[in-house]
């Protein structure tokens, strides 16, 4: 498959590589063409690492992966092009957060997200929402976490979200420990997930955990 | 010990019940003197509850439980009065949800949480935020769902959360259970987790359910 990631940060990154180490073929897709971080990434990843603009990245792609910054995530994706867009599944696994003296904030929040925003811009993008609920050392290595821990998917389109599962599946998420909350309006519960994901990776000290749900019946 | 538990709602009956169950002197409170809930739940519940004002729960009180809903709470504790309150653990295990088109939301939240403002309005109370991040059933009996889950305590005073955590042991979690994230400004993010915990609820069709974090180390 050939996957468009967007952005170059660790999580980007991480994705792609876990990506490329499976077969597929990734163009990282950053702001410019000679980004040094997504040509040193593309030089040492692999055979099918490539680096691009968001533009050649979305235009290549089969599915686009949305790994920049929450607050970024559109005008990134505005950049990728609408028209390399339509009819793509677009994984966002994004987190709107910002800093205000030295606290981590969220915006948007409670009366929107970015998994809704990305879907109300593109509209014929089949967006969705999922794994911004872990660490991305955790998206794609859960079994670095004990347990039958979870991870989410939310949008509108279903076949979208059963390829986003298998997706995860090749990650090492089986498909019982992938949880459909339903449409993308749902994206707001994993987004505000991350203030106590936050408080919890303070108190643990680490990033290496996730929830399991766990149930009576 | 003597509590007073302010809210004639499920979860301050359920609450209350357990309290009276487990040895202790409780008086449900209300906001009118005959509230004919809390009239019958005082002749039903056994030996060590009674019903009253608010007024008279928190004078009467060692330990103050709010169990009104988030956006009702500050209120409830004002009639309570700040002269009842003053030096004691006031534990909040309310939610700010409100309703909206038939949707759940949350207000206030992200720059603010009712821990923070029940801490704010009544700084000579010990605040502790707790048990608002599962249902009264679980809180009362976490034994109903299987695994090591969790509960939470924030707040600024410790004696005060190892008090709470004391009383959690009561009720069933043990103390490796209960996870302090700090100061009641944490309180935003357990009240965070509703939406998600609302769409799990929906996911699983009931309320029997908790998290456990499973942590690599």
């Amino acid at each position: 498959m050939r996957y468009g990631v967007l952005g170059t940060g660790v999580a980007g990154r991480t994705l792609g590589g876990k990506l490329v180490e499976l077969g597929h073929e990734v163009t990282l897709g950053s702001r410019t063409k000679d980004n040094p971080v997504a040509l040193e990434w593309a030089g040492s990843a692999g055979g099918g690492a490539a680096a691009g603009t968001f533009a050649e990245a979305a235009a290549s792609a089969e599915i686009v992966v949305n790994a920049v910054a929450g607050q970024v995530a559109l005008s990134a994706l505005e950049a990728a092009g609408a028209d390399s867009l339509d009819g793509k599944v677009v994984v966002d696994v994004s987190n709107p957060l910002w800093f205000e003296d030295g606290e981590v904030r969220l915006s948007p929040v409670e009366s929107d997200s970015v998994g809704e925003q990305i879907q109300r811009a593109f509209p014929h993008a089949r967006v969705v929402k999922s794994l911004n609920t872990v660490n991305c050392a955790v998206m794609v290595d859960p079994a670095r976490v004990p347990g039958d821990h979870q991870v989410f998917v939310c949008g509108e389109d279903a076949e979208a979200k059963a390829q986003v599962t298998a997706l995860l599946g090749e990650f090492g998420w089986p498909a019982e420990r992938v949880l459909d909350l339903g449409g993308i309006r749902s994206a707001r519960s994993v987004e505000m997930w991350l203030p106590l994901w936050l408080n919890v990776m303070r108190t643990f000290g680490h990033a290496d955990f996730n929830l399991e749900l766990r149930r009576a019946r």
